[in-house]
């Protein structure tokens, strides 16, 4: 397994309003980014650059999204590849995967490549349509609702475990939290992306598919891939301390996913599936 | 042209210490994010989530990072195909390149994904030296040195172009500077690449490359992938607001080229290329 962090000497420079700047030599801790690729029974199906970790998840996860597998059961075996770098020493960045009988091995081209290459051309209408022929679960059927205090405590519950974002301020975490806000699993990466799969991969594992009635909380922006990652794994509710995008609101619309942006307490947006989010007495959800 | 920036119904939810939560309806902005394929000669070759607007510039970008072009002179013609969505409406998201004349056309899968595939496996050293065969630029031998009250200006300079997040918080921005700090091209996108991506382009069809002497600034992290497509541009100096990875550094480092992060006034810290970073008086840098 490749280390999480390293160290590096760097130099801090201190600039002043007047007069020259200062230069301190220091040692940095970075988050480390290694590339990982993916073969489907000995097949290149993609590289990604991660933080090392949880690799076997983060390939679960990856696959769930992309549709190549609907659960770990789809999966017959995992393993490193023994490769070694120019010094012989194992790298661990290679992850073969061997399906289980009966799943249909990717096509050349990934899922998410070949969505919008039909001949009617490439819009967010086509993609969410997409994901849908992808997604499994009846997210919008969910009953769960939210209480706006669990949600508003799920940033802090997800920054007292990001122990490589303290070190580094590099990475992104994803959560995974049940109704009620207790943490099920947290995952760190210096992709946003590859933290919410390495988090779905594990929920894949653990045989917890579908989310239903689960909130995934992420340290970032929501974008169109991140409410795609939500909706095929069965994640009714997905809260974000930063952004959405249009598509990713249009996507959560479309498919009856709870979409939370901006969850800086004690505020929170609702962009999506707001029936879900307890409000005042009286009135039952302010619907959308 | 596709919209920037769209408007969508929300919920804003004021979460209150004792009692129950306050919900008021609100109109809010979004970035839009909407897929783009990049086709050449017709032939698929990559589909990427962006925000519309500069889409040749983007589309030269990335061809230049990939290795696929070395200039704008290598694209022949470069056009939106007029693709409909189902309610018949263009959607702007096909650019077709035509390559030049003796330019070789990208194979099935781009250098991004070959580019770990050879059989001695995947590791950091052979990714950056992979990005070492693409550039074409000795970044190394640029004799440019940076003031630190330059560039410790640079992200208020790039904060005051930023239309799109100012009115959003959604998007990324990446600005091409001149070694004194004057402002040539800044470009806002919801993925950091692309904004990266879209300057490049933009320099590219200006006759600009290599970069020589010029300092790119980020509003994001500094990972591998934008150090690699400042090199391929001859950009010897990148800043970036935020943390850089290891994989990041050692590309830097290993390049020649200038990796500044934290830029955050009154500090910074250089995590390679020190010596173009002027110092305290009578000394010519740090070196590294």
């Amino acid at each position: 397994m490749g280390r999480v962090t390293s160290r590096t000497r760097a130099v801090r420079v201190e600039v002043a309003a007047q007069g020259p700047a200062q230069h301190r030599d220091r040692v940095e801790t970075l988050a480390v980014e290694a590339p990982m690729q993916v073969r489907v029974d000995g097949e290149p199906l993609s590289v990604t650059m991660r933080t090392p970790g949880d690799d076997f998840d983060l390939t679960i996860g990856f696959l769930l999204s992309e549709g190549v597998i609907t659960g770990a059961q789809d999966v017959r075996t995992l393993m490193h590849c023994q490769d070694e770098d120019e010094s012989g020493s194992p790298t661990f960045n290679v992850v073969d995967v061997a399906l289980a009988d009966g799943v249909a091995r990717p096509g050349a081209a990934s899922a998410r490549r070949t969505v919008t290459s039909s001949a009617c051309g490439v819009c967010g209408t086509a993609s969410i349509d997409a994901v849908r022929t992808t997604g499994r679960y009846d997210v919008a059927a969910d009953p769960v609702r939210v209480d706006p205090q669990v949600v508003a405590a799920l940033p802090d519950a997800l920054r007292a475990q990001q122990k490589v974002f303290e070190r580094t301020g590099a990475v992104h975490a994803a959560g995974l939290f049940t109704a009620d806000g207790e943490v099920l699993c947290v995952r760190e990466d210096v992709g946003r992306h590859n933290a919410v799969d390495k988090v779905l991969g594990w929920a894949a594992r653990e045989g917890r598919l579908p989310l239903t009635g689960h909130l995934l909380a992420v340290s970032s922006r929501a974008g169109f891939e991140l409410v795609q990652k939500a909706y095929v794994a069965g994640v009714p509710v997905l809260a974000a301390v930063s952004a959405p995008t249009s598509l990713a609101v249009d996507l959560a619309a479309d498919t009856g996913l709870t979409l939370l942006g901006f969850v800086r307490p004690p505020r929170l947006t609702v962009y999506a599936g707001a029936h879900r989010v307890a409000g005042p007495p009286g009135v039952s959800g302010t619907g959308q």
